[in-house]
């Protein structure tokens, strides 16, 4: 029962084949459909038609991201459960999106437009029977599968209060002020990794980066290589995060959203004690080896 | 809701001494208690009391295996489950152990001893406020955490059966016959890891391994070299699975028990779609590498 | 002044094209060039025309083994030398391989061909100006370099001192008998890599196998996913030697000659202290993790 | 014949046992001696009595660097071949310094005091017979060895002219002017590592860094993590230089001397043909991700 993973991610970029030649041949996801001018892309070891979507707009940004939940009876009994917490549901037909069943969409505090889905075509990564380890004709970065993303709210807390009170999502790791007042940021998850969804102060509805998991930290370093290679714009070099524990690359993809990839962490359950981070130690916290925080990292939103 | 890991294993052993130095300085746990001649052992980053519980035996093996629950409730809902299935559930009092609340415990039908609890004395990670990613006093090969065990079944489609309806345990890997008749093995999980606990044909009541988590395979080189520099016995040296793909060490225990570090695999989800392997292909599934079975591994038990 | 590095190996293999096939795409060297039936490869990071010569022949094994030297002038340094220790050298006129100059050429004590050469075709690596790490064309294994060979003989000390006295190899590890007595094995160095040619007690004439370099530890993993998903004979699969402390794969190429992928170790200068390790120490000494040799190890020789 | 390697540098320091502490209890080195107020320190796996002298001073800065020839009688043949090069050659006495021979000292054109030595105390690794891959005890960082340094000259063209004459060092990399009439950097090695020693250009005198080696990638993270755990300052936190390939961090030892640990390359001989960057591309040559100096690393100097 419940959200299982973060199914999908849909983002504005400003040139469509600009951004599929980027999604496709430097971070090596594969183009599994098109339709009504969108883009639907898989990572190799995703068994789902898609975990993103890219749409043409003006301007680069979060169209809306999506959890996969268990069953689809869970839609309805989501849906009373967001409209008692005084939010408005609206119904996504099947079929309005590439291989989407139905879906509940709603914005969330955070100004973020949010859906929930279970119905969704199974492409498969065709390694289930006697299969080696990874398919040999990978090509770019080649992340196995989506990770997380991190959002922008001005009320951290409110959003935050939501997600855990009705998707039961946990928390892993928090920002709090000086005095412990203000909750500045937090991390949820509903999987066993530290993070499925995470939200920092700032603009609503902004995007801050979403990601996709890596192995280790040598593929962070070939991850790196290739975006050098490609001449990506690197927000951050590969380095650890103090939150997490996890390491890490930023960059932007050409419509100026930012990507990362992410490798390693701890293994949380539900009863994973949050890690709280005092505001004076966020640049450690953020990035464990500089310590301090680009201007960058809080100002480019998408 | 519902099983959230492995929590513990309660291990036979035949000198206690022995096995503690070698659990602590060479695995490189932490004791965190003694009691009624039992020593409680945690790893670094675990929150609860311990994770594993040597006792010392005649003849080596495991005493039991348990999982932690989310809520204390679900031990009256599972009792009545088990019950249903026909297993007889006994009640484990608080106290009985150091640090743990009350359990139930039940006989799988492969004949291990299984036991669910939530109430377990919390002793932390020292990780939560301002934290550096890991202890900086930390010897021997140090995982974080305990991972998963392995165990033999005569029928291994019974007890998995079992786990699956009962605990709503998932597939992520099987082993059949060439003609698909037979389930020969099956591997299993309830968090976002490729197996918590998994079964191979065999005799009842027995164990194959059970294993620690560490971070990459650069960690599992240099655990073998910790085994190495302490004259430790392998099974297997470091390799990878074809089954999970995860990269592994296998190696004995002073008094012949089993012990795996493991690292990587993929991040499953409910809806992950079972692996199948053909007997055929068992010694590439089992070790990627070299691709056959030594006699050990199906031998060894305890 | 003197010997450079192991120029090139010139293998016997028993069905030439099976071999290349191997070589070029599992082992990932480039073909650069055939003639007289021979087949000519590099490895990507290599500047010189070739470092394996293929021959198509009745039995594998090493046709012979060559150093390449800083200056033409040298190999009438080395020629009277060589004479003055009694060795009979002949002259390979230039041309008569594909892109070599002028060679000499002389057996060791050990019954192998070796010879000393300057001049080669120069094709370079294509990373000469502005360039990134790595080229991006690359497939199977894809070693930069070849590293080292080692080859059996009966009298291990005779051939060492001849390399030592002659052209000043360096000695960086040695096996000897319990007693002290008896040379057994010996690493030689020219380079700053802990051995360009080693010798281990066994047959006169005989190959055991030769080597290319890789990074690290983790593409040793990759190179043993590669030989896996090619179906090729592993010896040992991924471990660390005692003897270097290098990591390393040993298997087998189609014709059973024994190729190794070899990582790591230390950057030993001419004023190295020998590593001693005693004939009951060699099992550790060569596998530092199973800690014996397997038969293979000392039988199968080409 | 010849140098075989950077044997030491001397460095001066603005608080004496604050730098003993870091470069002991941080970097990982081990203190050797102590004699009129300078500290002698050796890295684990080097064998020479020490490879790193702290001496006290008002300004930080390098105080000598020194290569150790293969032959003692090869002083008195540099001397005079340095001579002839119109540089003015004195005696460093044996015993002037702890565990020292005597010494030939020069002043590079660079400004650079540079010694030549063959005697110093053999204090060894503790590794020769039967040795485990790595002592146990290390902390810190704990690199193996010293590898390289690097310097600022008005004139590049001439040190560097000097240096290949004279020592018969080697090119693997080089910066021009874009129109290639200028040079202005150099990468000189005798080992067959990617550097000993190179230049940029910059004031006479001045050091940009000194290097230790370390095994790989792995290696560099967790040096950067036990950075940070110490509050070191870092200069430019875990990447890939373009120059050389290698893998690094620059960070600051408690007098602002430039310190960098750093792993891989290839491993270049005598005839290697040099890599040219062009100075337009100097930011991706430096740092192969970011693709930029930052200000710090051409001004920083000491």
């Amino acid at each position: 029962m419940g959200l299982m993973r973060l199914g999908r991610v849909e983002t504005r970029v400003l040139e469509l084949e600009k951004a599929v030649d980027y999604y496709t041949n430097v971070m090596g996801l594969q183009e599994t459909g098109r339709k009504d001018g969108k883009v639907y892309l898989k990572a190799w070891d995703e068994e789902d038609h898609h975990s993103l979507i890219l749409t043409e707009a003006d301007q680069a940004g979060l169209e809306h991201l999506a959890f996969k939940v268990r069953y689809e009876h869970e839609l309805d009994h989501f849906e009373k459960q967001l409209e008692k917490h005084g939010l408005r549901v609206n119904r996504v037909s099947k079929g309005s999106r590439l291989g989407e069943g139905e879906a509940i969409r709603f914005i969330l505090p955070s100004g973020h437009a949010m859906e929930l889905y279970h119905e969704v075509e199974r492409v498969g990564n065709g390694l289930k029977l006697n299969p080696h380890p990874v398919p040999d004709n990978l090509k770019g970065i080649a992340p196995p599968a989506i990770d997380h993303l991190l959002v922008t709210a001005e009320d951290v807390k409110e959003v935050t209060d939501l997600l855990m009170n009705v998707f039961d999502f946990h928390m892993s790791e928090r920002i709090v002020s000086v005095d412990g007042e203000k909750l500045l940021a937090t991390w949820l998850f509903r999987t066993n990794t530290p993070h499925d969804i995470a939200f920092i102060t700032g603009p609503n509805g902004k995007l801050h980066h979403f990601a996709f998991s890596l192995g280790d930290w040598k593929d962070i370093l070939q991850a790196a290589d290739t975006l050098s290679r490609n001449d990506v714009v690197f927000d951050v070099t590969p380095t650890r995060h103090g939150i997490t524990r996890g390491t890490t690359i930023y960059f932007f993809d050409p419509s100026g959203n930012r990507n990362e990839v992410f490798s390693g962490g701890y293994i949380p359950g539900p009863d994973f004690t949050p890690v709280t981070w005092t505001e004076d130690q966020l640049g450690r916290g953020i990035f464990y080896h500089s310590r301090e925080l680009n201007e960058r990292f809080s100002q480019a939103l998408t």
